[in-house]
C-alpha cells in the first residue's frame, strides 16, 4: 500500500506545475532528527498527562462559564511549566449561551421522560404538541409550509459511523438547519435524533442557529436510544410531548486565546502554527473534544524545543470554538496582516484516534517536501492522501486568508460516539493512540519548521 | 463436557439418599413434546414483543409511581391477550420512596459537577464536606468511630464483571451497609462508586437501608467514570463537595401482583410457579431488569398452553421488587398455606443473557427427573451445575417456606453494565438470547408440569 502511495507522490512531483515556487526541501539532518524524535515521542506521556490535567483539574469548560476563566489560567501555567519561551493571551469576545435545564416528557397513556439536550443557541421555552416524525431533513423539507402548525417536529436521521466522520455533514445539517425549517412549516418545537453514532442515553448537544427574521422555537436533541423510543411510540399512534428548555443567550463574555511559543533559532518571525481548542461543551470533560488536541500540540512543541527549531513553533489553545469558532476568527482577524509568516499550520480537533492520513494545501505546490515528510510519517501508519484532507476548525479562518495548512487525519470511527455528550471523558482515550498522534504532530511540526522554503502561505482576501 | 455432566448426574442418581421420596419421572411423551417445544420457541418472538411492549408503552415503572398503576393494567391486558385462562391481581402495600433531584458539585479550584444517583431509601438533604476516599468497605470499617466527623465518605470499590455476577455481593454490601458505617464514623454524607461494571456516566441506583436508631445521612452512587474523576481529584489534595439530594419516603402505596394462569388439564390445583418482577427503577425502561423476566415467563406459559399441561402454569408479574421484595413477600404471605401445591418454581430476574446453567433444590431428592430435564435443556447449551444455583428474588420468600425451586442461570457478564441505570433499555437485549431464554423456561416449566411426582415442596417455618 505504501509503495503505491509513494509512487503516487512521485507522480505528483513529476506533474508539479511549472509555475511552482522554488522547491522547498527538508535538510537531511532534519529528517534524521525527525525519525529520532518520532520514536522518542511514541514512548513519551506528556500529552497524556496534559490531557489528564485539563480534564480533571478544570473539567467541563464551556465558553463564558466560570471554568472558562480557570481553563485560561490553566493553559498559561501549563505552557510555562512545559518550558515555552513566550506565553501570552489575546482576547476573544462573544455572546454567551447558557444551559440551565432541559426535559422532554411524553404525555398521556405512555407517559415517560425522554433524555434530551438543548442545542447550543436554542431559545428556552416550554411547548406541548403532537410529534410528527420525519426520517431525514429532505422529508421535512417536503412538508408544505405551515402544514405543521402547532406540532413538534422530530427529525430521526440515523448518523452513520465512518472513519473520516463524513456523515456529520448530513446530521450536522439537521442540527443547523432543522429548527429554521421546522419554523417555516409552522412547528412550535424541534427535536432531532442526536448527531451521534453511539447507542446510549447520553444526548449530543452542539450549536444551531435560526435564520434571520424567524421567531425561534425550542430545539433539542434526543439521545439515540430515546429517539428510538420516541419512534416506537409514534408508531403506536398520535403522541404528544412537552418540551421544556431553560437556556438561552446571556450577555457577552471576553475569554482569551492562550498562546505558547518556542522561539525559532534562525527565523523566529516565521511560525508554524499548531493547536486545538481550550473550551468544551458542558456535559463531558471535553477529553476528545478537545483536551486531546490541546495536549497533543502543547506536548509536540515542548518535545521539539530541545532540538532548537529554525522557525518558531506557535501553539494556540483557542477560545470558544464550540459556540461559533470565536477563537479561530479572533486569531485570524488579529493576524490577518501576518499570513505570509504563518508558514504552515495544522490543528488537532478530531479526537485522539489513530492518525491514518496526511494531506496539505501545498500538495500541488511543494510535493517533494511533502513526500519527504511523508517518509518520516509512514512508520506511524500514516498514508499520503492527497485531496482527502482539510484544515480543522480554528485554523480555518486564517487559511481562508491564505495560510498554508496540513491535515493529520485521526480515525474518527468512534469520535461521534462521544462528540458533545457526557461520555467525552478521559477514559475514552487510548494512551498509545495519543502518543502516536503526538509523534505525528511533533514530526510534522519539526519538519515544517526546518524546511528550507515555504508552503505557499500568502495573503488573500477572506473567502 | 456434557458427557461429564451426564455422568455426574447419573452418579448423583446412584448416590440418592435411601430416604428419598418416590422417584419422580417425566413421561417419554412429555420429553418428546419438550424437544419440539424447545425448537419451536427458539424461532418464536413472543417474548421480544412482550418486552418491547412493556418497555415502550409503560416505560420506567418504579413501585408506587403513576406508571406502576399503568404497568398493572398492562400486565392484566397482556395476560388476557396471550390467552391465559385466569388473570387476577393480589394487593401489595409498601412505603413509597421518591426521587426528585440529585447532584454532587465539586467545590473550589476544581469546581465541576459529578453525576450521581441517590440510593433508593436515602434521605434527602444537602451536605458539604471534605471527601475521604476508601478503596473498599473494609478500609472504612477500619477507621475509628467518630473519626470522620463532618466528612463525606467515598467508598471506591471497583466491582468486577463475572458470569455469575458474584461480585455484586461485595459491591452490594457497600450500598446496603456503607451508609450506616459512615454514620458510625461521624460522616455527614455517603458516596460510593456505582455497583456496576460499565465505564459510563450513568450512575447505578439501588436500595440501601440505615441501621435502626441512626440519624440517616444522604447516600448516593457516582457513575464509575465520575468515581474515577473524584479519585483523581482527591489525589490532588483536599477536595470538598456539596451533595444535594431531594428524595425520600412519601406515604404508602398499594400496587398489585398480577397473575396469569394456564389451568392444568389433570392436576389444576398443583402449580408450577414462574415469573419476574413488573416494577423497575426509574432511570431506564427496565428492559433487562426485569421486563425480560416478565416476558420470558409470560411467553413460556402462552407457548405451553396448546400442549394442555397437566399441572397449572402460574405466571406472576411481581410488584415492587426493587424497593424491598414487596411483591415476593406478599405472595409468600398469602400462599404460605399452599406450599405443597407449588410443585416447582423458577424466576427470571437476572437479565436476558444466554442461559448456561441449571440447578434445583431437588438436586439430591430427584436427580433422575432433573437428569431427564437436563437432557432436553442440553441442546440449548445449558449445563447441569449442581450447587451453583439459587432461587431468584421474588420466589425466595416462598422457597424459604418450603417451595421447591430451580435455577436457569443467565450469563451475567454484562448484566451489571446496565443494572439499575439509565442504560437498561430494549436495545441491550439480543433477540436470539431472549428466545433461548424463553425456550429454556418453556421446556423446564412444561416438564415440571408433566412430571409424575413432585420435587419436594413441603411447608416449613419461614427461615
Amino acid at each position: 500500500m505504501r509503495t503505491t502511495v509513494l509512487a503516487a507522490a512521485l507522480a505528483l512531483l513529476v506533474a508539479a506545475p511549472l509555475h511552482a515556487a522554488q522547491p522547498t526541501r527538508i535538510p537531511d539532518a532534519a529528517l534524521k532528527q525527525a525519525a529520532t524524535l518520532r520514536d522518542a515521542v511514541l514512548k513519551d506521556d506528556t500529552a497524556w498527562k496534559v490531557t489528564e490535567s485539563l480534564t480533571t483539574e478544570v473539567g467541563p469548560r464551556p465558553g463564558g462559564s466560570e471554568a472558562d476563566a480557570r481553563a485560561v489560567e490553566w493553559a498559561k501555567a501549563k505552557f510555562k511549566a512545559l518550558g515555552y519561551d513566550k506565553v501570552w493571551t489575546e482576547p476573544v469576545t462573544f455572546p454567551k449561551w447558557v444551559r440551565h435545564s432541559e426535559s422532554v416528557q411524553v404525555l398521556g397513556a405512555h407517559a415517560q421522560p425522554l433524555r434530551v439536550a438543548a442545542l447550543g443557541g436554542s431559545v428556552g421555552g416550554t411547548v406541548e404538541g403532537e410529534v410528527v416524525r420525519f426520517p431525514d431533513l429532505a422529508a421535512l423539507e417536503a412538508a408544505p409550509d405551515g402544514s405543521l402548525a402547532g406540532k413538534i417536529v422530530f427529525v430521526d436521521y440515523h448518523m452513520q459511523a465512518r472513519r473520516d466522520g463524513s456523515d456529520y455533514g448530513n446530521s450536522g445539517r439537521v442540527r443547523w438547519g432543522g429548527p429554521s425549517l421546522a419554523i417555516h412549516k409552522g412547528a412550535v418545537g424541534f427535536l432531532m435524533r442526536s448527531a451521534g453514532t453511539d447507542t446510549s442515553r447520553a444526548p449530543h448537544t452542539g450549536g444551531t442557529r435560526y435564520e434571520d427574521g424567524l421567531k425561534p422555537i425550542p430545539a433539542a436533541a434526543l439521545s439515540t436510544i430515546d429517539a428510538e423510543q420516541l419512534a416506537r411510540l409514534v408508531a403506536l399512534g398520535p403522541i404528544r410531548v412537552k418540551l421544556a428548555l431553560d437556556c438561552g443567550w446571556d450577555g457577552e463574555y471576553t475569554s482569551q486565546n492562550v498562546i505558547g511559543e518556542i522561539t525559532g533559532s534562525k527565523r523566529p518571525q516565521e511560525v508554524v502554527l499548531i493547536g486545538g481548542h481550550l473550551d468544551s461543551w458542558d456535559y463531558g470533560t471535553g477529553a476528545i473534544d478537545d483536551a486531546a488536541g490541546v495536549a497533543i500540540t502543547m506536548a509536540a512543541g515542548a518535545l521539539i524545543k530541545p532540538l532548537k527549531p529554525a522557525r518558531s513553533i506557535r501553539v494556540v489553545a483557542f477560545a470558544n470554538e464550540e459556540q461559533g469558532l470565536w477563537g479561530g476568527r479572533a486569531y485570524a482577524d488579529k493576524h490577518a496582516g501576518d499570513v505570509a509568516n504563518h508558514v504552515m499550520s495544522v490543528e488537532s480537533d478530531f479526537g485522539a484516534g489513530h492518525i491514518y492520513g496526511f494531506d496539505s494545501s501545498a500538495r500541488d505546490l511543494q510535493p517533494a517536501a511533502l513526500a519527504q515528510i511523508q517518509q518520516v510519517l509512514a512508520p506511524l501508519g500514516i498514508e499520503w492522501m492527497p485531496g482527502k484532507g482539510e484544515p480543522e476548525s480554528d485554523i480555518g479562518p486564517l487559511t481562508q486568508r491564505g495560510m498554508a495548512w496540513a491535515w493529520l487525519g485521526h480515525d474518527g470511527t468512534h469520535y461521534f460516539d462521544l462528540h458533545h455528550n457526557a461520555e467525552d471523558t478521559l477514559d475514552k482515550i487510548d494512551p498509545k493512540d495519543l502518543a502516536q498522534n503526538t509523534a505525528a504532530y511533533a514530526v510534522f511540526t519539526w519538519l515544517a519548521a526546518q524546511a528550507e522554503g515555504g508552503f505557499g502561505s500568502a495573503p488573500k482576501a477572506a473567502e
